[in-house]
């Protein structure tokens, strides 16, 4: 894309009252625009680093048999009366609203009771389980402190997704398959060696549920990590029992704030059993379903990326994650040879498949590097009338600031 | 896909308290779940098939020069107290709620309001424009009726762009563009042909707007066609100077039911000036920003395509939105080899980059050829021992009935 046709602009500032280093740098750097504490809207540059988060996890849900799916945010009371949870002192988040002909609604702030009831149109049998259903839908949560930028949003984007399976075991598998997926997918956004798999309450069905705890200053969590076994476990379990369960030595555990960039839980028949979901053994017997729960949200991701790699300079992505693959900024010359070279040079990258952001800007070389450094894209392709003198393009590494020349041909 | 993994299954009733017969088929097919009157849930094969939908439309966009952003779905009040359209008298069809810690806020039924006060943030100089902004988005529309399926949702996705120009000459222009991208779109989706540019009132800016009326009988509006001339004036602005003023008869003219699947608005300088959206022209003075809005919803067209093409046996989608482009139905026999045929044609197709879902269930013939029908793939293979006797598939067409027979290799 040619950056003259690219409708934000960089800024100097980020708005007074934000507070978040993240959405400072984002908003400066035109990804994202402020609508109110913990609610932001995506522009071109932002929509793009969050779709190919988006990417990376799809593909990890689809790679463990995980089946896409769209549920409503408008939620119908009658399901969160049967478990329990419509009311505002279980979920102290809830966005209400009314419809104009009666009846009052909420908005999702996750979807274990929609996706439960929809399940008993399609699950009868054992043979109709095991089921993985997953989708990526934004959840509305009435937060009274939103103030970690675009890592606590009052209306975010999340993954989640929704085992059943026939018993405990059947699920203990899957569970294990989504926490390697989750692994992957820390990994392939350039967080996994700071994100650790942490130890926290588990609820009624299980001794414990996993976080995804990634280690920055931003975080809200306090994390107790356990470098050499690479886990770690969350401040709110920690105690004798649980060490000794786990096998830990509270004197090998360094205390660490962390970003919850991810959950995964049994949730056992709570749902199933409030919901009336069951299955018919083999033997013709009804059994509640077994079920799990798994989180990730996509916009947090992007947050914990941002505080983690970004510089003084601005932001800094990993490769899997930029919005585009190479900046290629031109330094026009009067006579008009660099602008054919970087037209070229842009037409050749983009056919052959590199997304390039081309500053065709008319602007000064130092407002271009400066922009550059902002946005943060991986590589960036330098040709002016002084590299084209030489036959060469220079190529800048944003990460570390390695520079290059490549020749130009 | 195979089709024994897809959790889904169909059924022969949809809801009792359901009117309409897409969202009728759409639920037996397993296509969506209905949450409550006006909310639905896509499931895998009705996202895919959204999907295709909104890569059309995303594809058609682009191709005019729009960029895509994601704007939030809470809409703080300030903007729309600015425009005057804050009162449920002015739009009454508002969601509404409220923040724990205080203020009201509304859930956004379009996004005009939003969007202009960002662009101050980008727009400043006659330098900054044209600018095309669009997203796919979810909308709340507090209607008292919804009883039209998925084609009027309480909550529903919707493509809207809008424009940014120096001047009512610059936006006609573009407007013209966005006409034609529409047209496209429509003949893409495999309904441009009962698809109608449609003469609709203007409001304050321009004589008229365009809406895009796909004319069927499940329609809520009515419209005036002349067949000739491929265009059409809804009821609503239909007298005697309007006829004059194009050019048109009233006797050449055949009134019909029409389902209103776009519509393009120009807006002027209504909510530039409203909000404050200027920029300096070359003269240094200050002029309001012209613009324009456009709108299609992606779930409505989907309706819309199920309305017109599907029959008494269940859905008929065309290719270029059908969540699969093959059904392969195998019918196995005792010893195998039918298994062993279909599985290689399923790896084969695959690996060409064909979309195939297959029916590898133990189930009968009959079954199989009915839920195929009510699926509405467009191709259906069939390997039987039979056809595989003579070396052969068949080869049958969802919306012809036309069979063939193919060599197997």
């Amino acid at each position: 894309m040619k950056q003259s046709q690219l409708f934000t602009k960089t800024r100097r500032e980020a708005p007074k009252d934000e507070v978040a280093t993240n959405a400072q740098l984002l908003i400066r750097a035109g990804y994202v625009h402020k609508e109110m504490a913990g609610v932001y809207s995506f522009l071109p540059l932002g929509l793009r680093a969050l779709n190919k988060i988006v990417g990376i996890i799809r593909e990890e849900m689809d790679a463990i048999g995980g089946q896409e799916v769209s549920l409503a945010a408008l939620q119908d009371k009658k399901a969160w009366e049967a478990s329990g949870r419509w009311s505002d002192d279980v979920i102290d988040v809830w966005f209400k609203t009314s419809l104009k002909n009666g009846g009052e609604l909420g908005l999702g702030t996750t979807h274990e009771e929609p996706l439960t009831a929809l399940m008993k149109d399609h699950i009868r049998s054992f043979r109709d389980l095991p089921a993985a259903v997953y989708q990526f839908q934004t959840k509305f949560r009435n937060e009274t402190r939103a103030k970690s930028g675009i890592m606590r949003g009052r209306e975010f984007l999340m993954k989640d997704l929704y085992s059943f399976n026939v018993d405990e075991k059947a699920h203990a598998e899957f569970y294990e398959k989504a926490k390697a997926a989750y692994v992957r997918i820390f990994d392939r956004l350039g967080i996994g060696d700071k994100t650790y798999v942490t130890f926290a309450s588990g609820g009624s069905f299980s001794k414990y549920s996993h976080e995804f705890q990634t280690v920055s200053e931003a975080g809200e969590d306090t994390i107790y990590v356990h470098e050499g076994k690479r886990i770690a476990v969350n401040k709110e379990v920690l105690n004798d029992e649980v060490l000794d369960n786990l096998g830990l030595k509270r004197g090998d555990l360094v205390e660490m704030k962390a970003i919850e960039t991810g959950n995964i839980f049994t949730l056992g028949a709570r749902y199933s059993e409030a919901l009336g979901l069951s299955y018919k053994d083999a033997e013709g017997k009804s059994v509640p379903v077994f079920m799990g729960s798994y989180g990730i949200g996509p916009g947090r991701a992007m947050g914990a990326i941002v505080e983690l790699l970004s510089d003084e300079r601005g932001l800094v992505w990993p490769e899997s994650v930029a919005p585009f693959g190479v900046h290629l900024v031109a330094l026009f010359d009067e006579g008009g040879a660099v602008k054919r070279a970087a037209d070229e040079l842009y037409a050749k990258l983009t056919e052959e498949g590199v997304e390039v952001l081309y500053d065709d800007r008319d602007a000064s070389a130092g407002e271009k590097f400066g922009d550059a450094d902002l946005i943060g894209i991986p590589k960036r392709y330098v040709i002016s009338a002084k590299t084209l003198k030489d036959g060469h393009v220079e190529v800048k590494d944003r990460a570390t600031g390695k520079v290059s020349m490549e020749r130009f041909s």
